[in-house]
């Protein structure tokens, strides 16, 4: 549990090779920082895990710049204003953003911004649905695979938090939903609780025969979160003119030869089909958008908050990161900790 | 040589694990088939040579119908008219089209059009600049890559029939153009005969690192006739934004175990970038504008003709198919049959 005199931080150690091991980080103990002029100290309350993350922690030239050796490990989290020298935050105020793996962020308010209060919403949805994953999902979905209603969607990693999100939208806009994930209760989940029009195990299935049944004529996108084999299933599986969208390669991530590509991507040419990588921070102008339909479609309880939230103490971070790559989370995982266990 | 009693064919008689054999053709001698109502026989003089005639030799899904066993094998080529009972062709026209691997074909038209004698380019154009192998670099880089002056392209298979088209076309309209091709005669010939910018070398450089050097703001459009590891060290030199054109997978075609997938395409989610297959067929309305500019390029001697035209007899067919797998010509390849060598 945090304690209000010291500041615990997981910094990076070493470049994983492989999974991230306890060896990759550094638990470092410094006094609770104070604000300068302009700054506030926000208390980290619930820390968002993200397949990204395992991105971050490598060198070299990606769509954000690396986590450095020995920087606290970025991370998106929700904290609340302990102290301030800002003029735009005051003790108590939510906060959402970057602000690390740690018990007390510095910030002088960049790359963060209040939580509105009066919204109806649980506050863990900042960076979930209302977060990146959210935007993620919206954005992927309806700009880079220009999802239209009616047509059908095949989407991996469907019962994480991108993919849960992603699979809902397409219900709720009139689409056709299969999706894959690891296990009999994630699928039963899918269809019986998000009300997807079938689901594949791919843990004890033929992914491309399974939806060769499920859907005889193609999917017109396939949302991609995951890499490997289940993104070649969904090639084998694509409509004419389909949209592939590369979201994520959550199987690849934890690679130490590297990520395997797609074998199925002539399927590309014979589909006339398209793959494209995105990255959502450039779609910024649409978040609003995006977060006013979530919104409406929570409220309406069309939508379905999909979270997994784990209680406990920051010292759990690793091994919560670890269970991530495992996929042993429903939804968005969330490392709450407000209420140690 | 071809005798005017009998017709000489080269039907499918088995389909090929990996490299195409003698033994997967069946040479079949038939009579000369007479003309129909609304029929003519053409005298075959020029045939195509195409990367693609190997999948054509694989059966199932693909985005034309296979070549059944027993079926003469599928090919563009030039021929001459020397009977008809068909009203739009007369005996000496000459036609081009999908006439087969074959000494004499019978048509209805279907498939095959007329060559306008005015045009001032060699008949063989018609299966080259002028016919798919034109249209594909057209529309290819223009179209699927949206190429636009003063962008950066890479293409492979660059001295071959497309990729050579390609770079031609991107530097007449002002880009910077960079050539992958096998050997130093290959990108000599790129450089100093077609004016390309720069050109590598895959089988003694290192092509990732000399792209490094040559283009470090990396590619706009990767134009990829190739796949396999040229395709892999173009896309780590993607720039943002960049459209990956798949025409072709040449490398590919002959695998036993099937396609190797890029292992690199998550370049594409770091650079925002896609990845698009396409057949050309599909765009037939753009054919007549393609054919226009191409014919001026020629015309006005901006465009080198690059054909590597074999004069030999039908009986050669398998091995100038195969030497085209061996990468052993420079431009597009015809089996000339006028002239025996």
């Amino acid at each position: 549990m945090s304690d209000p005199q010291t500041n615990r931080q997981f910094r990076l150690a070493s470049r994983p090779v492989g999974a991230a091991k306890e060896s990759d980080w550094d638990l470092v103990t410094e006094d609770v920082p104070s604000p300068a002029d302009g700054e506030f100290v926000a208390e980290v309350i619930q820390i968002s895990l993200d397949p990204a993350m395992r991105g971050w922690m490598n060198a070299g030239r990606s769509y954000v710049p690396p986590v450095e050796i020995g920087e606290v490990m970025r991370a998106f989290a929700n904290g609340r204003v302990i102290a301030s020298r800002h003029p735009d935050y005051k003790v108590g105020d939510m906060v959402t953003g970057l602000l690390g793996v740690q018990d007390y962020a510095l910030s002088d308010g960049s790359g963060v911004h209040r939580i509105d209060p009066e919204l109806p919403v649980p506050v863990s949805t900042n960076i979930g649905l209302l977060g990146l994953t959210g935007m993620t999902a919206y954005i992927g979905l309806l700009d880079i695979g220009e999802f239209r209603p009616g047509q059908t969607v095949v989407v991996n990693g469907a019962a994480g938090a991108v993919g849960s999100t992603v699979g809902q939208i397409a219900k709720i806009l009139g689409g056709t939903v299969v999706g894959i994930a690891g296990g009999p209760d994630k699928c039963r989940y899918l269809t019986e609780e998000l009300g997807f029009d079938g689901a594949v195990d791919y843990k004890n299935e033929d992914v491309a025969a399974a939806l060769r049944t499920l859907i005889p004529e193609g999917a017109d996108v396939l949302f991609d979160n995951v890499g490997g084999p289940t993104l070649d299933a969904g090639l084998r599986r694509l409509a004419r003119g389909a949209r592939v969208v590369i979201c994520g390669a959550v199987s690849q991530y934890n690679s130490e030869t590297g990520a395997v590509g797609p074998n199925q991507y002539l399927s590309l040419l014979v589909n006339r089909a398209r793959m494209e990588g995105f990255v959502v921070d450039d779609h910024r102008h649409r978040f609003p958008t995006a977060a006013r339909a979530i919104s409406t479609w929570l409220a309406q309880g069309r939508m379905h908050n999909v979270e997994h939230i784990v209680h406990g103490d920051l010292l759990d971070f690793p091994k919560k990161l670890s269970s991530l790559f495992a996929g042993e989370n429903t939804g968005k995982l969330v490392l709450d900790l407000s209420t140690p266990a």
